[in-house]
């Protein structure tokens, strides 16, 4: 039997529970969202005592099927005020699997203000105060961490940086890859914040001695495994994903004018070139050193999609480098340089921010003069003041809302709360759609149009709203419910035949193609339900009032779904 | 007929429009709030053009009834992102009547960053740029503008002091009273950083040479309004309203056990006797010199509650004391000295802030060690941030809710983003409902369960519902709507056939007695369909958690009247 771990910081208890049956088909956010639901006072403040912490692993994960040890983590958010789930790759998720634990429930409130460790290996869990952690970025906590560890190999770490220490509704939550670095993050919504204000500075997952993750009819697992594995590789977008990672799709969304520039002004960016997949493999490789690309996150992926970008002189400088990072503190910040985007990169990371969110920030801060847009130094001076603590840290670390509020901007690019990542809702539509409607606020995660740009055109409102319906409950399911990677859904995504032969065999369960969309539904549906008790209804499913005014160049367009449809997209 | 005045900050157009026949019953409250339903998008950002500032009079204003003068102000609020009206005394009410004006609407946004002032008199609306009135608090503001002021005495001056300029969402409306200082604060819900969004730093009525309002029914008007005044002269309460102000209920209310005390963590004060109405009796004439008590703050008001505060030497302090200010800056920051209240009061007036989200913002900060309670000379640096405009200054005059969330504090005593006034909803029940299933969050003035503490036990969770329902209902109609003073409500309150009197032989009406009831419930179910439109829910309707769980001495009691039961407070 699985088993949660429920880990009260209040009175330091520690309680394995057995998966109760009503959890049995959700895993990943598909979990994180059920316990949320069933166990989070919904109008609760995020950093208090009354929330709670969950992560989870999905379904499949800590198994031999490539890409499915994703680990999500989900709260309510200091940053959106509603229910939020984001997940990151690493280590962690397989090690947890291996360990048998399906989720993991921190809750209460230390009494001290001070840092704690858990650590989790197969005999204990032990919460540990470290107070000589306090305030250490990711790379040298984790690399401390490493160094304490005793268990065999490198464990998997889920940390937070500075930015999770003070509580910033911008810090995600990091987890360390197969390099011992913690170069993952679950980065949106502030659960980095949560962290924080539980005051676990860490979990340390050591699965020394863990049996393998059982699996009800193996052989039929590792024969299906074998295929979804091939699958993948033989997918004709693997070598892109391999050589570029997520940078790959750069110049295609600058092409087709949706690539955040310049604050949200522009949907194509003039010097495209210079940060785009192309240039990011040309400058790691050219420069050699410690720079590579082609690297797994997560234990036997075989996509391979991750980098590890190197200074001028082959040091490395930041990893990994991703498309969303590219499009909001590149080219919507005005910056035209992968060495800048680098360091910014690197920062956020070591202190544990959302590079989505502060990328949005930053730009925003040329409406009033406190930024010019392609003025690096700047970006960099304002970014370092959240290492350093400084009041102005701390707002801009809030991320777009609150700064906007403080610093009193009135054009935010954010929906409920969440900064848009790096596609123009006015340049494609279907985003738009599900930044409106999902309840994670502006999240293209939750249901990417990018990848049907080819039959729904992006630039007409037609079309989006059953696009973005369908991708909601698709990814929900088929991604975020198993632990899969959304690079890894090609074989699956639309063969649920396929996907619950794995999933059965695993569990030695009957489901049958349908119960994947009926499972995603009832995640969508668990989610909208929070926030319906937290206090929002469907009105709340509206973007910023610009995208309906202001015309995006170079096709100008405004986002013109109309809102009686926007409506519709959840109506099953 | 009477007129809207229209001016648009985007195009500096002014035109006058006819007041249109469906808001003919509604003035004051019920007046902003229909127009900001019918023209405000309401998921808006509240400092963009989309947003307006809307200010009312009510449907008695300028004529001889006392104390009717009041003006309303409203939009969608920077503090709570949901419609918030707030009123002040003073005597721009009174003339924007007798220039037959019924309300004001400010639309659009300039687009140049400098200051505006508007000139209204009989003959012209003028938009004059004023660059040299920058950054100016409203003490000389406002003094410059009487220097400058042509007409016949003092005008009407409504303006914004740092606050409102940038945009800060404690930020209040000012209004100058009898004496042309600005003393009179629309105080809650940001109105004050809608007016700076607007680039408005000051609206300048003068009515010299206006016509007096008209009266359908003179004779019949005239025996009502003699009549009205003497209820209010000969009301029992009325020699504590002129003596002390509204503070003649501290002592009570701490006796009662919910007056807001250290950081909302007991209902009683200690050192109440040194900050309650007789101490601020004994001091004001105790002292003398330019301290008064019994003032008007609207022309021929009979009631007088207003003071003057002087300082050890006679000079004037501050001006005008009120109980919710002595409860948030005083007991609930553990300040128990007059002057220091009356310190802290001048600076709040003068950057033009709300004392009640100040108080509660800076008390809040105890809680993480910025501000030990009692420490009058650190409030006091605190709150000169603000007037520094310092990111720090900017942050804390957001109030409670923003700072909470920037400097991660989650002990947030607000309501829909509000802070609550002075009563602590454990101590007074009817107040928590109030504050729950008001559109406008905290706000006292929504309906006080203080008047009925007799015949309804503040302690129980009992007919708390029916008595906050009541009251809502009725302050809005015969309170809000009309422009009278909460302090005159006591001869019209229970009578709506005398209420209906006076408003038909204003009007020459044939309004029943139930009408009242009816606009009452117009002008609530106006406000909570602008929250459903900005996507809010009944569950929003709820308190912070905090109040539900700690129990708060002398009595020991949560607020604990049951979410089903709140949701009926506006079934009808």
């Amino acid at each position: 039997m699985e088993k949660i771990l429920r880990i009260n910081m209040s009175n330091m208890e520690v309680n394995k529970e057995d998966l109760p049956e009503k959890y049995l088909e959700f895993g990943g956010r598909g979990l994180t969202s059920r316990i949320v639901l069933d166990e989070v006072k919904p109008n609760c403040n995020p950093l208090s005592k009354y929330n709670k912490l969950v992560m989870a692993v999905g379904l499949l994960a800590g198994t031999t099927l490539s890409s499915s040890d994703r680990l999500s983590v989900g709260a309510k958010s200091p940053l959106t005020g509603r229910i939020k789930e984001a997940n990151s790759g690493g280590t962690a998720g397989s090690k947890l699997a291996k360990l048998n634990y399906r989720a993991l429930i921190i809750e209460g409130k230390p009494a001290k203000d001070t840092c704690y460790i858990i650590k989790i290996n197969k005999d204990n869990v032990e919460i540990e105060e470290r107070e000589d952690l306090k305030m250490l970025g990711n790379y040298e906590l984790v690399a401390r961490l490493n160094e304490e560890h005793t268990g065999k190999g490198k464990p998997g770490v889920i940390s937070v940086g500075q930015a999770g220490e003070m509580k910033l509704a911008a810090a995600g939550v990091s987890v360390s890859d197969i390099t011992g670095e913690p170069n993952n993050v679950a980065a949106r919504g502030g659960m980095g914040a949560v962290m924080g204000s539980k005051g676990v500075k860490a979990i340390i997952i050591d699965d020394t001695g863990a049996e393998r993750v059982k699996l009800a009819d193996e052989e039929v697992f590792k024969k299906a495994a074998k295929k979804f594995n091939k699958a993948l590789i033989d997918n004709p977008g693997k070598q892109n994903q391999a050589k570029y990672g997520t940078a790959s799709i750069t110049a295609v969304v600058s092409g087709m004018g949706a690539i955040p520039t310049n604050n949200f002004s522009r949907g194509d960016f003039d010097e495209i070139n210079e940060i785009d997949g192309d240039k990011l493999y040309e400058l790691i490789t050219g420069r050699g050193g410690e720079g590579k690309t082609t690297m797994s996150c997560m234990p036997g992926c075989v996509i391979r999609c991750r980098n590890i970008y190197p200074d001028q002189d082959g040091k490395e400088m930041a990893s990994c480098i991703q498309y969303e990072t590219i499009g909001l503190l590149g080219s919507n910040c005005g910056l035209d340089s992968l060495d800048e985007i680098g360091e910014l990169t690197y920062l956020c990371n070591d202190y544990g921010l959302d590079t989505i969110e502060m990328g949005a920030t930053l730009a925003m801060l040329s409406d009033i003069g406190m930024f010019k847009l392609g003025d690096f130094a700047k970006a960099k001076e304002l970014l370092e003041e959240v290492g350093k603590c400084s009041t102005l840290g701390r707002v801009l670390g809030q991320g777009a809302e609150t700064t906007a509020r403080v610093l009193g901007i009135d054009r935010v690019p954010s929906v409920k709360g969440q900064a848009m990542p790096s596609y123009d809702p006015r340049g494609l539509k279907g985003n738009g759609v599900t930044y409106a409607t999902s309840a994670m606020g502006a999240d293209h995660t939750a249901g990417n149009a990018f990848g049907a740009r080819k039959t729904v055109d992006p630039l007409t409102p037609e079309n989006q709203i059953e696009l973005s319906r369908s991708l909601q409950i698709k990814v929900a399911s088929v991604v975020d419910n198993t632990g899969l990677c959304l690079f890894a859904r090609p074989p699956v995504i639309n063969d649920f035949e396929f996907l619950v032969k794995i999933i059965n065999a695993k569990f030695g369960w009957d489901l049958k193609p349908e119960d994947i969309d009926r499972i995603g539904k009832e995640i969508v549906k668990t989610e909208r339900e929070f926030n319906k008790r937290a206090g929002y209804n469907n009105y709340d499913d509206r973007l910023p009032y610009y995208l309906y005014d202001e015309k995006l160049p170079p096709h100008n367009t405004v986002f013109d779904v109309p809102d009686s449809e926007i409506d519709k997209v959840h109506d099953y």
